[in-house]
């Protein structure tokens, strides 16, 4: 799981989002949530505990009720300071005490519920045993959509974490490549990620050469030379919401074929951006991308979905992926990010965060997506 | 939970390893177990993936058969070089699959399985509804003490973690605490647990004055005083094996009160330390522990167990708890760690790790115990 860090917004805020949330369980037809530590519960309730332990810490929503969070005893003080603390009921039990049945207490004995994808299974079993009359179903199966959609504070904090990180890559453009480590480019990233006000930095992934063309591979001691073609993917979080842009650089001057596949992905991008208006399904922008690399003989290079939302998390619904129907709605804020992998010679990707306004998409990455040279 | 960090080992320590969990699994009645990323994972195989995310990543292993990895395609490459991935296969999944129906095709369709406590709830309920048939426990709960007794080499890199704590303490000590705000010492005693060879720092707790009587405050913004106890607790990983221990200091000169009740729960660590040795349950540790303060008359201000296992976390089983009737074992490690919490006055906690012996305890600590008193 991606990390998650509180956001500035207050109490009426986190009460608006727990009614909105409660409401949509209703309209689903369940019972009511379970949200766990992570990116639904610091969404709901601004809290994020020290440490996600063994110990129970749950959210309970019930259409109808007040909001209720379970909390462990020795951590009832911090979840107190929460900024939507007062906007909820903390439940606290002890060291010893069953906190299943100090939850299922709060429940009906016979509903279906929502229970956030990354509760721990432990848990979920708790539950599944002290009411075995109840079904639950993930928060992304049942309310896939519950935070998709941004408002307009968070779309600004959106749009701030993408200028941040630009200004990032403004900077590494500038550094030397050639000579130097993944590890080391990638540590400047960091550093550079940070001093334009990130507070966590997820990843930065930097793929020179052959290494590119491992999406994932995150970077190493490989030490890039002249003539590589650098993927440089990097993101985080900054005031409690996410960042996460691609460039591919060329260290010194590119080859035709590297021109050529650096074009059809920059193609793809762009058709994937264009592809985003209110009432699109997400498979479109996928396949719009996909298309182009297809044509280009290239498509299957093409391992990946085009996209994935952001919001709290860097990696959330909405996906861009052949078979999801789910239409855009203004607001949406998710990856365009097609690529092109060459297993052991190169890879290319072009990333940009796109929200859905109320007429087509609108770029929160802002950096040339033409291929830039270094040095 | 507590992130974890591979360790020195390689694939025949691996392959062991899961031999020794299958086998487990096999004498309590268990189809085989279902391994999440993180601490079951990174002990069975030495993989960590960068990232976790919805994407299923879930090591099989079943009584008889060969564990086998499935992994997203975009990881393979990185779980390909993982420690232990000579002695796995791994069975990768590309998007847009169903990994649920991958994994299922490696079990029985309707034994019982263990499952890691922190496998995400998404991923047991993919299971539960691909294979109806199939039950599961939280590993945890099925074989509590897999990772419980540690062997050799384990041992030597959890004594290694709690000598560089103890070099941080002797550091720590000697700066100056008056003035400074807990979050400011918090941030030292960090860079002195990663100076002494930690690479992740878990927890840096600074309870300095009434914060000190919150057992999980972990560090604010208060300016520590003249005449304050201060609770400090840290730890984390070094080379993949956890620190975690506390001492309260004294800025200037205790009262006559405060000197009793440091005194009493040195006392109680103590009682608690000399109740370790084979066979003695669990729960006696926590009850030797308790006694000592419940003797003092300050029961009621005790209000967590006694303590709790480390190793490739700094909190997992065996836990020294009230109703926990596990006979300790040679080579099993966990902390010693009562306190005394007076609401908005002030809180002492002393902890050690201590691992059990052939005919009694070891402790991983070995700073002072008596109190401290700081500038």
């Amino acid at each position: 799981m991606t990390g998650t860090a509180p956001a500035p917004f207050n109490a009426d805020d986190y009460r608006a989002r727990m009614a909105r949330a409660a409401q949509a369980a209703a309209e689903a037809g369940l019972a009511g949530l379970l949200v766990a530590p992570g990116p639904d519960m610091v969404w709901l309730t601004g809290y994020a505990p020290t440490a996600v332990t063994e110990r129970l810490t749950l959210l309970v929503l019930a259409p109808g009720g007040d909001p209720v969070l379970v909390v462990p005893a020795l951590e009832a003080p911090d979840a107190a300071k929460a900024a939507g603390a007062s906007a909820l009921t903390l439940r606290d039990w002890t060291d010893g005490k069953d906190p299943y049945a100090v939850t299922a207490a709060l429940l009906d004995t016979g509903g279906r519920f929502g229970i956030s994808d990354n509760a721990w299974a432990m848990h979920l079993l708790g539950m599944q045993q002290t009411l075995p009359g109840t079904s639950y179903a993930s928060l992304t199966e049942a309310l896939p959509m519950l935070r998709a959609v941004k408002d307009t504070a968070e779309l600004e904090l959106l749009a701030a974490a993408g200028a941040a990180a630009d200004a990032a890559f403004e900077e590494i453009r500038k550094v030397p490549f050639a000579g130097r480590r993944e590890s080391e480019v990638g540590a400047d990233l960091a550093d550079l990620l940070r001093r334009f006000g990130h507070s966590q930095v997820d990843f930065t992934i930097v793929g020179s050469g052959p290494n590119g063309a491992n999406p994932h591979h995150e970077m190493g001691d490989r030490v890039i030379e002249r003539g590589d073609m650098v993927v440089l993917d990097f993101g985080g979080l900054k005031d409690g919401y996410g960042s996460d842009t691609t460039r591919t650089v060329h260290v010194g001057e590119p080859t035709d074929e590297e021109r050529r596949v650096h074009d059809i992905v920059r193609e793809a991008q762009e058709a994937g951006f264009r592809a985003v208006r209110p009432g699109a399904a997400c498979q479109e922008v996928d396949r719009a991308a996909r298309a182009v690399i297809d044509e280009a003989g290239y498509g299957e290079y093409f391992i990946h979905r085009t996209g994935h939302g952001i919001g709290v998390t860097t990696h959330e619904p909405p996906y861009m992926i052949e078979g999801e129907e789910q239409p855009l709605v203004p607001g949406m804020c998710f990856s365009v990010e097609p690529g092109i992998y060459l297993p052991g010679r190169f890879g290319v990707r072009i990333e940009d965060i796109v929200t859905v306004t109320g007429d087509g998409g609108r770029r929160l990455n802002d950096t040339t997506r033409e291929m830039v040279l270094v040095d």
